[in-house]
């Protein structure tokens, strides 16, 4: 894990034939850079954002890299954000049952969280994420030059991420998150980024197939991956995020711990998410009940007894209806 | 790994929920028996043969575990031959990143060779078996009484994979497979596939994912992946598993090896395989080179010192060239 400015133009690897996945939106003197550096044999151009992410696309790769004769000791690297980094390392976990992967993500969303982790898939149409392997990049390159190609509310996607990594387990970098000098080429960014990704470096090192701790990244996101889903994705997942860790806290605070919803609307306010459409709990419970970290035990939520006191616990679902209503009038954008 | 009559009914898992998967041409009473043994919370029903190993099928089996809400703790039992297994394989590594495995082969090949291992997958149409992952069935259930409902050809496959495991490490399994009490029923059979199985598991064990002597177990491949591509798969593997052998015995021999082509022509007396359409070296060899096995150095050969004494060797063109027309005058069926 490498976090700094120009990484794209100086990456190596030792294998010596190398397939390029990339987003067809991805500013082309990025691709360029990195074809620059890796000379790969193939480069494979995939739909944008979470279009990339579907069995058929995976297909298509697979067949390039065959056509293309990757052999057994060549390597996959993914360049852009999470959607196309989750792909190419499913393919990489894949082709010839597994071979190489390093990831060069391009957005903060795809640094904080898609790139470290060795969480690897592509969604169904029964859902998102319901496919993959665990398939850990042999090296991740940040390059910080990257982040200044973005639009500032995909930027602000991925601080959810790291806000929420300083709500489970670093409380410094909550001020940090919304100071300011947090945005594509602010003071100091290197080191809030690589503080928030060393943040989930360290629980996936500890529990990489989610036996235990690994569960608490997923804070905030069963009411995220409810909104998604039940939005159709109008509001993105850092945005869902975002909302969804508010809700956390509110169901936090129910359930005895500390207050830090004042901490959670903060970040709201910075964030500045788009408005939510018209919910209601029964619209959106059944999405909650079918999150794939349900098991046959039911619905689990990762809740804070304080900061970075995070927890596993079945809420009831009185005061999760109680807490949504609270939820809508305070931190949902339908106040 | 247990051997023997009658564990289709009797077999449990302690996995609450389960996902049945079996082709659609199997006897519907070896069905019955593994439903009512496991009471699975779904049952899919896939292609014959390797037509179910391509990745429209995988989708689909994905969608209706999903459809199903087969839970991350639940479970996927393959039931049937090698390619429906290394499917259900493949599908239980990849569902929600992956879910307990189980196999129940109901073929002599699936027995010997596809349930132990670890190797699951599907096709491309680039090329057999180029995508997939390494997931090992927790347990692998071989009942015996299944292969009665074998035609007699399809025994004959899978004997193909025991002889090669007499050949590159337990030479009592020679006499043993050669026998006439080596067919469905006959005395000692278990014990015969007992022996064979402890073969490839113990290989297994010391090297899942094959970067050493894994590779023996590609004895005759080489030449048995070539047949099966370039007569679009009109030879079985395990037929051109037996062809492929006696090729391999003769490059053993030509690179200063024992004589062992009496033990492979004796199989392929036994074995019968359907006679191979005229090939030529340069038909031939294009599909030995782009086989899995190769890599950047080059198309590597399991070869014999002698029984049970394998090494893995390249083979000069010229020498491939030479032993090629004398495999055809001897062992082809095209003498």
């Amino acid at each position: 894990m490498e976090v700094g400015p120009g990484l794209l133009s100086q990456v190596r690897v030792p294998e010596r034939q190398v397939a390029l996945i990339h987003p067809v939106d991805l500013p082309p003197a990025l691709v360029r850079a990195a074809q620059a550096a890796l000379s790969p044999a193939v480069t494979v151009e995939v739909p944008a954002r979470d279009d990339c992410k579907t069995l058929e696309v995976f297909s298509g790769v697979l067949s390039r890299l065959a056509q293309a004769n990757l052999p057994r000791d060549g390597a996959v690297v993914g360049l852009g954000g999470g959607a196309a980094t989750d792909l190419a390392g499913f393919v990489a976990a894949s082709y010839l049952r597994g071979v190489a992967f390093y990831t060069l993500p391009t957005t903060l969303l795809g640094m904080v969280d898609a790139a470290v982790g060795g969480k690897t898939g592509v969604n169904l149409p029964e859902g998102k994420n319901l496919v993959g392997a665990f398939w850990p990049p042999k090296a991740v390159w940040c390059d910080t030059d990257t982040l200044t190609t973005l639009r500032p509310a995909v930027f602000a996607e991925g601080a959810a991420e790291a806000f929420k990594h300083g709500l489970i387990a670093d409380p410094s970098l909550l001020p940090r998150v919304l100071s300011p000098e947090f945005r594509p080429g602010g003071l100091g960014l290197e080191d809030t980024l690589a503080d928030a990704i060393a943040v989930k470096a360290g629980v996936v090192a500890r529990d990489l197939t989610e036996q235990g701790e690994r569960a608490y990244l997923n804070f905030g996101h069963t009411l995220a991956h409810a909104l998604e889903a039940v939005t159709d994705h109008a509001v993105t997942h850092g945005e869902a995020v975002g909302y969804g860790m508010h809700y956390a806290a509110l169901l936090s605070r129910a359930l005895g711990g500390a207050d830090l919803t004042g901490q959670t609307l903060a970040f709201l306010r910075w964030q500045r998410p788009r408005p939510l459409p018209p919910l209601t709990f029964e619209g959106v419970w059944p999405y909650m009940a079918r999150d794939k970290k349900a098991d046959s035990d039911g619905v689990r939520f990762v809740l804070l007894h304080d900061l970075a006191q995070p927890y596993l616990a079945r809420v009831p679902s009185a005061v999760l209806r109680r807490e949504f209503d609270r939820w809508q009038a305070t931190g949902s954008g339908q106040g």
